[in-house]
């Protein structure tokens, strides 16, 4: 690897779901060389699941006909509370484990560093290294899924905070004593802007409205309703639905005018299933954000949509401990 | 200065105001060696003011047997929109000046490099150098007057986003569609949290309820009410007063379990006029704060009210060029 001619750099990256376990190695520009994955069996406890990750990671290097020395550290990031200074998954409902220590066990397999970060994390990380917000200094990524998950990068690296428990601006509130929230808070952002706030905000209105289209498009069964069904109703000329995208996007705008007011990042990046709505939703969320943001000065932060997909959180896991 | 024995070193930090200038020279502790200031007469343009700002400096370098070149930089905090690199006061109402060069314009009488920063920003750097938030990496001040300013400490540096402008953490949103805001906005923090906030909730609530001790407190003039009023009722048993300050609590911590959520700083550092109230309002904020934040477990941001009074713009202006 590392040669006269050529010096190339090679990272680990680890997306542990409560599924599936993917590895990857990445190299210096967050391509992906090679990649494999496995189930994750969780209930067999944390200690099976880490060492059949480390035979995972030793095959693949393997394959590449690399080294273990040729790595500076292996990087994971999974979904839940990190202490990240001793490697310790403090809390994940994915899992179901409490305080195990991921890092330490993987050591028993790989001699190499282990470093531990946040998901959503390893998502803004990688939109940072390789992916909409490439080249920035400070930029945010943002999820809008079943939940608004969230990543803050800030000098290239993620911010997490004195105790890495930062981040979580799903959990801002947007409507104070509004609807209740999963974390125990009420009003959240996340309660009004992840899918799940769609769906369920589609569903009210269809109720509310017999005649919407959006009745006819799921078959009279409001359980069918999903994240697209109002926009579906919005493009056949749907009033109900259109109302429905119209608050939901001014919901998405509430947080981002937040973020960018208290952040001003250079990019901020619209991930998740949602954001698949393009430009019709990005357009229309961009003009209600330029509108109320506080700096109306130049320059201002782009908005841009995600671009790294499915394999975002093992790029930005293998990136986690780089250097610069 | 640059003895064998003993190296000091000394800052110098401008606290440039809409009706007065205060200058100071600084130790690297953060304690005032000395200070001097003059009315700024803003209606004269700022090439005048700067000029007096210039000499002013001068006069306290020489008056402490000190040369220009015993100082790296001098530090500006102002209020207002900021071109950091150019050293430019972009716009700021206090003074009506548009894109006015204070940096170039500092520099025909001194011959050091100019920094300019926020004076929110140079409030909570102040903070972090020597009040509350000493020894910490990551702080935020918020300050509760006539709206909600703030300032945030990364990595013990101000954070101020790729175009100057981030920080303004009063004009996040926490009523979606409420109260009108300056900023142009609807529902943001500083309409609630500001002692303007309270001022505007306890003449509602001494309105609608004409027994309140308010009235009385107030003898019926409800302009006499200030951001103490409500507290006085409620010391004295007055119901409505007690229903206001306890809204208002809430008002504030809904901000700040927002920031936590986001940044977890170390210290969180609760400042201006209302904070005067001491234990009786941060106690009880407290309570809130920790009920609700997302992350429940340990280390907890700590939550304290602000030390540096009014010299913090002097002090967190000297320090904003220091290294480390």
């Amino acid at each position: 690897m590392k040669g006269d001619v050529e010096f190339i750099m090679y990272y680990i990256g680890v997306d542990m779901g409560g599924t599936k376990i993917a590895v990857g190695i990445v190299n210096e520009k967050g391509d992906i060389i090679s990649k494999d994955s496995i189930p994750t069996y969780r209930e067999r406890g944390y200690e099976e699941v880490v060492k059949d990750m480390g035979l995972l990671i030793l095959r693949l290097i393997k394959a590449q006909k690399l080294f273990v020395s040729d790595f500076e550290y292996i990087g994971i990031g999974l979904p839940g509370s990190i202490n990240k200074k001793d490697g310790i998954l403090i809390y994940a409902n994915n899992f179901g484990y409490h305080n195990a220590p991921i890092a330490d066990e993987l050591r028993k397999y790989i001699d190499l560093p282990v470093f531990l970060e946040n998901d959503a994390n390893c998502a803004a990380l990688a939109e940072n290294v390789a992916g909409a917000a490439i080249g920035t200094q400070n930029s945010i990524t943002i999820t809008l899924g079943t939940g608004v998950g969230g990543g803050i990068v800030v000098g290239g690296k993620v911010y997490s905070g004195f105790n890495d428990a930062a981040g979580e601006i799903g959990h801002t509130v947007i409507l104070s004593d509004g609807k209740e929230c999963t974390c125990g808070r009420k009003g959240c952002w996340e309660v009004y802007a992840s899918a799940t706030g769609l769906i369920a905000q589609t569903k009210r209105a269809a109720f509310k409205n017999p005649e919407s289209l959006i009745n006819t498009l799921v078959k009279g069964n409001l359980d069918n309703i999903d994240a697209k069904t109002a926009f579906d109703a919005e493009r056949e000329g749907d009033k109900t639905g259109s109302q429905v995208v119209e608050q939901y996007i001014k919901y998405i705008a509430e947080g981002i005018i937040d973020l960018i007011n208290i952040f001003t990042p250079e990019v901020l990046v619209v991930g998740g299933g949602v954001s698949k709505e393009g430009e019709n939703l990005l357009g229309r969320l961009k003009k209600i954000v330029y509108d109320n943001i506080y700096f109306k000065g130049e320059p201002k932060t782009k908005i841009l949509e995600a671009k790294m997909g499915n394999d975002a959180g093992i790029i930005g896991a293998a990136m986690i401990g780089r250097e610069g």
